[in-house]
């Protein structure tokens, strides 16, 4: 009924004060006050201080900068809305380029943009470098303090009122409390982790150099040791690779013989995410070059002196002397997340969970998304009977196919696991399903209740959460960013999925995730590429994959810069200064 | 005769080893054992372990890896030593760039280059990555240590021995004892001080930015105080001010109309060391800027909360606020010269005091340049009756024009303070000066002794030190490197100028600085230089210090950086991620 209040209020309002229509729209839209989670709650967005008569802008507080936000502010056109920005870090960071700078291959500097000229011509968007340590649900509040680590008097905190809350902080390094990571291992999250690796790298060499280093010493410091063979992993080994025999051997040549490079990973493959093939070819590749995968192998512990791994299949744990860890093996939830989840009671979850539409479950006009969250999809079964109830509009107990036919697009847009199960087996349409579950000499399909959820039983099974990468979150960032452009729009004209358990349709589509592939760089110009539906590796993919991240990034500046940095590389080597 | 001895040996072996002639003709230079320090002790290296029948190269120990050092390695050339270069830094930095890094002008990456790559085509030369912490001089040997950070076990410790060493370690920031610089000042000597001072500048425009800080408070934190008004100083204000003007004024408007930019300088004019015209055009472009510069003020304190100074004239000490302070007043020694000073009986000096031919003195083989080190002039004075027995060849007790016609030119060049002072007196030549001590009616010229001391009495007053700047300390470096090329043929046949006090020559021509000219950039695409004897300020010789800088580059890659550094400001402006 909300809706009707909001077209009379709006056509009053257009009457009396034409020019005014567009913001009274705005700020009309949410209507009514809190409404308990459900499938039936509207897309809403908070309505402004009640108890003030004039309409004020929705203030919107984005946590973080990295994928999520950036995408979303890149896309967001509707100056109604007064977003702040809150992040520690005042740039964003091109990260699948992170390994390439450990090396030198590419500059830190020429993978970053800072956020201030991304929003610069967007006035209603601010942004405040601070970290923010605490969200208070009920108050709509953050807790902020400067990040900076200063000697003058007086630290900075602060806190900001949000009507609606994005949160896109992204996630920390998982280090499943291993003894001795955090101490001892490098990861490669932010740009300062691939600064510190690549100081690390060549303290490493200048190290194995002195001459009061012994052969066995030399041997320990340059065993460079990689834990996790995801991409970031291979790649990181990769470089490595490409370091030592390229650029150390001219310029380090009493050591260069004494370098390893071993990649730990606990699976059986590395790049387990990629096509098989591309993995074969992976392994294959580094065991031409000398670099040591080692699968099924389970660090247990990490010390001054050597890092520990346990055999999966054996149990036997051996400790082997390195000189350098790379730690990456997952991702692990942030406190400031962590606390936030027991506040709505989500305590017992990994990251946080939201809907389709990417709310958080459990809150008002919260949004999540990127690596600090997952979309917590609704099950088939969970909603079985209501969709029954939807697609039997004649409530004659039994469903023909016609009745099916006018909901069929709206259940595979709102479950998409529906889809991705008729694809894998190999079935048209609903349809299909609904004949599975008939007996097969039956001319006319009209199922019951029993025979509909025998039909969708295993629908379920293909639900997968999205993979923690940048690709989803800069998706999720885009999708958020045209929501809220189109919000007061599509108040008016919902465009999603019918509500199964309520009236209407959903105002938006929900979030749909498209893979459009990944690389993993294997070094010595070599690349693996899945994309769309192709795999490719060897030579010719590399410039496939320069080509791609080139036209990624985020900014002509970036672009200009990494491939100058490419360029570079190729005439004058990495630079082994350690600065 | 020791000169004959060597003929007569070297002779020897060349008739019995023809193949072997070089390599002993390097071993047996030195001839004999210790001298006592004195002006008549020859140009000497060391020669091998006198235990020893067999030949070896000579150990050449290289401390330090900046100007000096950089210098002498690109131009040594001759594989008959063993040079080890022994430095925390693996790369030389060209440092006038360093004010430029500090407002990403320019990348600091752009403008360093390891040592292993300058050295690479010299097998004789190679480096380690430590810091030398103690100089032994009687044992002759320098002891080291790894300076990495590293939470692996094991410290890197070790000793080197040589036969010759080079000190060009540079100097520290001079803070006068004054409380509170250490912990609040930031300083601009490595490339570390001007990434550090990137990010705090940066920090400051954020910081000032937070919904939290007052107006009082902003202005506070976007005080920028510089102290030391020599180039470094200036250069860095006049950057500040660009970057404030050009960049912040887009990125960070609501804070931009509070930068205020401040330069103490306890003289009474900044860029003092420049031509008179160059000091009053940078004031007065400086006071067109809204830069507050403060001169006749001396910084006595410096504490969380504000900057103390005194005025010079009226001695009052007043205290104001800033957020962020960069001391740049000139150099200190560092501990490991001041112990080694110590040793060498040079305790109550501020610097290593050497000799012409930049050999440390009261050591043995033992040389010393750039901002460590300073040449300690002979006085003419100090050698006066030495200097006349040598001109006064018929021993006659008089000296007339002819005689000393013969040995003016060994004299100016023995004392180039001589050379000064006749310029500055507008005399032709030193019979000009014997004329002023001798009675003007007379036409020949014949003087005595006590005439003579008369004549040169005021000569000494024209001695002085040579600045601690990269122009000097690069030119030393040459210098030493063309000796050392030439160590063997220059003991044949000597080419520097008459012993006084001794017999023969000097081995080699004494150090000469020739003053090529000096840079100030003051902001504003606009250039304060000297060159040779023109003085130049304006836009146009923006682009002559832009020009004698990429040509004094060390390496085409840092040349390459450079100017596209400069390109890609003037297109993308400057980057303020705070990396």
């Amino acid at each position: 009924m909300r809706v009707f209040s909001f077209y009379e209020r709006a056509a009053r309002a257009f009457r009396d004060h034409p020019s005014l229509s567009k913001v009274l729209v705005v700020c009309t839209v949410s209507g009514g006050g809190l409404a308990a989670f459900s499938d039936s709650k509207p897309f809403q967005i908070a309505h402004a201080d009640a108890g003030q008569g004039d309409c004020k802008k929705k203030k919107v507080v984005v946590l973080g900068t990295g994928w999520a936000t950036t995408s979303f502010l890149k896309n967001l056109n509707n100056p109604n809305y007064d977003v702040q920005v809150v992040s520690p870090r005042n740039y964003f960071a091109f990260t699948p380029l992170l390994p390439s700078v450990t090396n030198g291959t590419v500059e830190a500097r020429s993978i970053v943009e800072p956020i201030r000229t991304i929003v610069r011509k967007k006035p209603y968007v601010k942004f405040e470098e601070a970290e923010c340590y605490k969200i208070d649900e009920k108050a709509k509040k953050v807790y902020c303090r400067s990040s900076q680590d200063t000697n003058l008097a007086g630290q900075e905190e602060f806190t900001l009122d949000y009507d609606i809350l994005v949160v896109a902080i992204g996630a920390r390094p998982n280090t499943f409390n291993t003894p001795g990571v955090e101490e001892h291992a490098h990861f490669l999250k932010e740009v300062e982790d691939a600064q510190k690796l690549r100081r690390s790298v060549i303290d490493c060499f200048e190290r194995a150099s002195l001459p009061s280093v012994s052969e066995e010493e030399k041997k320990k410091i340059l065993h460079f040791v990689v834990v996790g063979g995801g991409p970031t992993g291979v790649e990181f080994a990769a470089e490595i690779h490409d370091f030592a025999t390229e650029d150390i051997a001219k310029l380090y040549p009493t050591v260069k013989d004494f370098v390893q490079i071993t990649l730990l990973e606990a699976g059986d493959h590395i790049l387990n995410m990629f096509d098989k093939r591309i993995t074969a070819f992976a392994e294959e590749k580094f065991q031409r070059d000398g670099i040591n995968v080692k699968t099924g192998s389970m660090v247990v512990k990490l010390s001054d002196t050597g890092i520990s791994t346990k055999e999966r299949t054996t149990g036997e744990v051996s400790t082997i002397p390195y000189g350098m860890v790379l730690w990456s093996t997952g991702i692990g939830t942030r406190p400031v997340i962590m606390n936030f989840m027991k506040q709505i009671g989500q305590a017992n979850r990994r990251v946080l969970a939201t809907d389709e539409w990417l709310r958080v479950e459990n809150c008002d006009n919260v949004y999540a998304l990127g690596d600090c969250a997952t979309i917590n999809q609704r099950k088939v079964m969970a909603d079985i009977s209501a969709i029954f109830r939807k697609a039997d509009k004649n409530d004659t107990g039994k469903l023909n196919l016609k009745e099916f036919h006018e909901v069929m697009g709206d259940i595979c847009e709102r479950y998409p696991q529906v889809d991705i199960y008729l694809k894998k087996n190999k079935m048209k349409s609903i349809a299909d399903l609904l004949k599975k579950a008939q007996d097969p000499n039956s001319q006319s399909i009209e199922i019951d209740i029993e025979k509909f959820k025998k039909a969708l039983a295993e629908v379920d099974s293909q639900m997968k959460n999205l993979p923690a990468t940048a690709q989803v979150a800069a998706q999720q960032g885009e999708y958020l960013a045209k929501c809220f452009n189109r919000m007061e729009q599509c108040e008016m004209f919902p465009e999603g999925p019918l509500r199964m358990r309520g009236e209407g349709r959903h105002r938006f589509h929900p979030f749909r995730y498209r893979h459009l592939g990944q690389f993993a760089p294997l070094g010595g110009e070599q690349t693996a590429a899945e994309l769309y539906d192709w795999v490719f590796y060897g030579y010719s993919s590399q410039w496939l994959w320069y080509s791609v991240y080139a036209s990624k990034l985020i900014s002509w500046r970036t672009r200009v810069l990494v491939v100058s940095d490419w360029i570079r590389r190729f005439i004058f080597g990495r630079d082994s200064s350690r600065i």
